[in-house]
């Protein structure tokens, strides 16, 4: 039991630390900070950034990185809820779970101290140099060479990525950006465009077969509002902003973007369209191709624009759909023209109690069909709603909602079983009016199929859970438990079927790696008219497991192909990357694979962007060797 | 005066027959309509198409065009509710603002006899003719050589056409248009998609200088309905089906697709997908862009289609946003899924009155600013408006709003200005309650803007004025008047400026040509967050001119420079076609010329595709000799 306080101690101290944004003297913590990732040193290492005018200039000059003041967290001082909170609960349901042993330290690796050397000629340096801020650090290199892949992170913790880029460099600016790509060109070297690092698909990675210098495009400076228009509702944004510090920006005037991902923390512009991101409330603010009204590319065959500021066009082929989902691969997004909204007087969280999860499917179909959806709506499962008990504090989330008389009453008198009970969770906004009215709406629906009100506090909740969760993961690592998430979108006659069928799967692949404890959760996390967005997690206590993350791969592309057969895509919004490119083909079809080709070749036939996703070769391309002065 | 009551007289009766969509015993008619176009003609024959399970067969064998029963409009008997009626006030409207001697017949052109002998070899036929049905008679063959545009409608009355298709097929299914595509790469001939014939951009137009036999794909008889999905509110359908008929099933069914451009009588889907169509009810059903789940299209190097039919999807670039737009360069669309929507319970027409055109813009722009726009909301200025009085009958349009105690209450107690004040016509759709509630709230914000109600039946003849207006322009072109529309896109903040300074070069222009009779207009037809789409209607007497369509062109084109300076769009949803290449380029931006280059280059290296719309060269394609067995 000495052990277990201790455990709970670290991991309350350790989550605590990380999740309140704040600097820590808890020892654990600076330990984990150095061996986590950039996703977690992001997160406490920014600058206030975003100015009307230009961008925000370092205080360090030279070849240090930006952004690397340690303050609080602005717009969020304790921006979860849980942070620096007690949770008795956590370590019973890990325990549960994942039957992970307590008493063994957490596998903390060693801060890397050797890093690849730099293949980056002298004189493109000293050329680079000329142009921007520009490292090639080892440890700034080794940042900027990975997203959030399990494989990535593992890589990270073993320090054994086979490539990383050769230098970084940040740019302040869309002619700086032109300029390295201009360098590039003329001396072949690759370019890898890295805003926050938070990609699942493995899309930042370097190809490891990549034999010319690669150097990491950190849009990190050019983080800068360049206007609002509170008439017409627009802003003018650099591409490297990060969400919360853009979101910061335009509620400080009385607006949002209300683009929110779940790597809204980290995320950035840039990558939002590279990757086609969808946000939480995209129902009120749209999807990434919603929200762009003119993207501002660099390509290594000229600046692609459109000339007119216009709503819609009917002008042929429409080119920023083929810039939005490039995944780096065809030029760097520098800047964006989004649209901007006016805040609303009201927001307001609210949560559903449903005896299970086809009540709650059913739900949320007919909000869809009837287009009364809120901001955000989203269905838990039973396994994540637990997950989410787990997390709760004497008097949080689930707290209240199952101790006391609403546990009695949903399931006594409601006659709920708790192990198959749902949640939805609800984020309205608008006038008093409208949110009053769109709540009654709901629990009218709701009602219909047997839900039941569960208040405001249990809504946001389980809105902010999803941040948590990937902090969760990286610090279930520490532990041998392998964790993701992977997503789909799926029309509504598939859905409940491939939920089943892929929950399903995930179960007989643990069976048949001897894998005994495990959690297989899923989530709707966004409805359209023709379907929705399926959220899976799955993590398992890897200890026994001789390669964790090679078997954690095999298990999620056999529930990928369950999630095809099924009727799903491939991704809703993660995009393909290299994770994915198996499927990339068979989904766009061969003709077009072809046009994904075309469009390399016509903007990029040196291959500079040689990020190597989706349908492209990985590795060097043969007629682009180095053009040095040297 | 004998001779006014005549020409009234044919006025009057050309239009009843033409806007009640049947036959007519009336003399001038029959004339009129054979030297008309494939528009009308289409208007008055048509088979009623859509069946749920299978293509709609012609009960003419061969080679005979189908379509070809001439029966009543199913879905509107009478269509316009000025069909039939006498139409006092037009003559002298048109005599004050055009000049025209109506003293003068008509000039109906002679019904042509004569047309270029077919180039399709004897093999190449025969191959077509295992196919599907197909003919080389020269009439079919005109009807297939162009779309609306002014000189398109002039080179048809003088039978004045370089160059038409050498043939028609008509496929009924996806899989023969394979077979004509395959048919067509093997001996390399020409392909031109032919839907509704509505193209305003010449993208039908053959290319004068095509060497290559051409064979126009008419894709009328790709009318079925495949399946419709009532839970999800899905439905397969092929991309030759006419919009009216589309809707009409549709309606019959209890749902609706919603998408209602000008065009819509004639119009295809696979025609909407290949410009990018905007529908006027677009703020409730989406342009085609939203209203498309997955398409399918036969390109020379096999067919696009995702994999699955999902509703939002992140794997790279979205090449459904490539077809879209297409222009028939890349391929032939051939069936699509679209959303539907049940019908709604109640609609509603609206109208307000606005002092002057200004007040009711901001009321349009408020309205979207607060995102409250119904289905459809639209306004227009006051020569539009008082050519909806010329419409007017005893009890109609107009009648109402300018006679008795409304027109004192406008003028007199409001003290608007008849030759100033503005309408928006709205039509609004849902519940009894969203219905009352949307008007209650547009009405005060109307009030701020010092707008008046003015009733349900002026917004009914208001929104359909637009369908009347394309039979009135090819028939003002007996009588000397040579009309047009064009639209563009704009940003909210430019959109008065680029309206005055439109019209003002309209202006100019027409002194500049010594034109002394005119008509300026415009209209706001749809807005968006960011912006709105502006028509313009341009008409003049054109008795003086050499070569009026010349003229009208050279003007044209100035008015649309004025627009590009004013930050608007070369269009809004008409498309670039022949007609607006010059701005292509500049539009998109160099590289994204060279990724339709690209596109096209992946998917028709042989340019069988050969319309050579938006940046592509117009003429044979070099190494595109026919391979013909002679």
């Amino acid at each position: 039991m000495q052990c277990a306080k201790i455990l709970m101690s670290t991991l309350r101290c350790t989550l605590s630390a990380r999740l309140s944004g704040c600097d820590s003297s808890c020892t654990p913590f600076k330990k984990t900070l150095l061996s986590f990732n950039s996703k977690v040193q992001n997160s406490f290492v920014f600058d206030t950034g975003s100015s009307l005018l230009g961008s925000a200039k370092s205080d360090l000059p030279g070849a240090a990185p930006p952004r690397t003041k340690a303050i609080a967290h602005p717009m969020f001082p304790n921006r979860y809820l849980i942070a620096g909170k007690e949770l008795p609960q956590f370590i019973p349901w890990v325990q549960e779970n994942f039957d992970i042993d307590i008493s063994k330290p957490p596998k903390i690796p060693p801060e890397p101290t050797s890093f690849p050397q730099s293949r980056l000629p002298n004189d493109i340096r000293q050329e680079l140099e000329q142009i921007a801020p520009m490292s090639i650090d080892g440890m700034d290199r080794l940042i900027r060479a990975h997203g959030q892949t399990l494989r990535e992170m593992a890589k990270l913790r073993s320090n054994s990525f086979e490539r990383i880029p050769d230098a970084v460099i940040w740019p302040y600016t869309h002619d700086q950006v032109e300029q390295i790509v201009h360098l590039a060109c003329r001396h072949r070297f690759v370019l890898i465009p890295f805003g926050g690092g938070t990609s699942v698909s493995g899309a930042t990675m370097c190809p490891p077969g990549e034999t010319r210098p690669i150097v990491a495009v950190d849009t990190s400076e050019m983080n800068s509002i360049l206007w609002i228009d509170k008439e017409q509702l627009l802003a003018r944004v650099q591409a490297g902003i990060v969400g919360q510090d853009l979101e910061r920006e335009m509620r400080a005037r009385g607006f949002t973007v209300g683009h929110e991902p779940d790597s809204f923390e980290f995320s950035t512009l840039g990558g939002w369209v590279a990757t086609r991101a969808s946000g939480m409330k995209k129902n009120t603010y749209g999807n990434i191709e919603d929200l762009v009204v003119q993207s501002k590319t660099v390509t290594a065959r000229g600046v692609i624009e459109r000339s007119c500021r216009v709503p819609r066009l009917s002008c042929g082929p429409d080119w920023e759909h083929v810039v939005m989902g490039s995944e780096g691969c065809l030029g760097i997004v520098t800047e964006a023209t989004l649209k901007i909204r006016p805040l609303p007087p009201v927001v307001r969280y609210g949560s559903l109690v449903f005896p299970d999860w086809d009540s709650g499917f059913y739900f949320e179909k007919e909000v869809a069909r009837k287009r009364l959806q809120p901001s955000s709506i989203r269905l838990m499962d039973n396994e994540q709603f637990r997950f989410g008990l787990a997390l709760r504090t004497k008097t949080s989330w689930g707290g209240v909602l199952l101790d006391g008389l609403k546990h009695m009453y949903i399931t006594k008198i409601k006659g709920f079983v708790p192990e198959k009970l749902c949640v939805v969770t609800l984020l309205m906004e608008g006038t008093a009016e409208e949110v009053t009215d769109k709540e009654k709406k709901l629990n009218e629906i709701a009602s219909k199929y047997g839900g039941v009100p569960a208040g405001a506090t249990n809504g946001e909740r389980g809105y902010t859970l999803t941040f948590v969760i990937a902090y969760i993961r990286d610090l279930a690592l520490e532990f041998d438990i392998v964790a993701e998430s992977f997503e789909t979108s799926v029309p509504w006659d598939r859905t409940l079927a491939l939920c089943r069928n892929v929950k399903q799967k995930l179960r007989e692949e643990c069976a048949r790696h001897g894998i005994s404890h495990y959690l297989v959760s899923c989530r709707l996390t966004q409805t359209y008219d023709a379907g929705c967005c399926i959220y899976f997690y799955f993590g398992f206590n890897s200890s026994g497991c001789k390669d964790p993350v090679a078997v954690f791969e095999e298990i999620e592309e056999a529930a990928r192909e369950e999630i095809i057969v099924c009727g799903g895509s491939i991704s809703h919004h993660h995009g393909v990357g290299k994770l994915r490119k198996k499927w990339y083909t068979d989904t766009v079809s061969e003709p077009g694979k072809q046009l994904l080709l075309a469009a390399k070749e016509a903007l990029d036939p040196d291959n500079i962007f040689a990020l190597g996703n989706m349908a492209f070769e990985e590795g060097s391309h043969s007629s682009a060797d180095v053009r040095s002065k040297l």
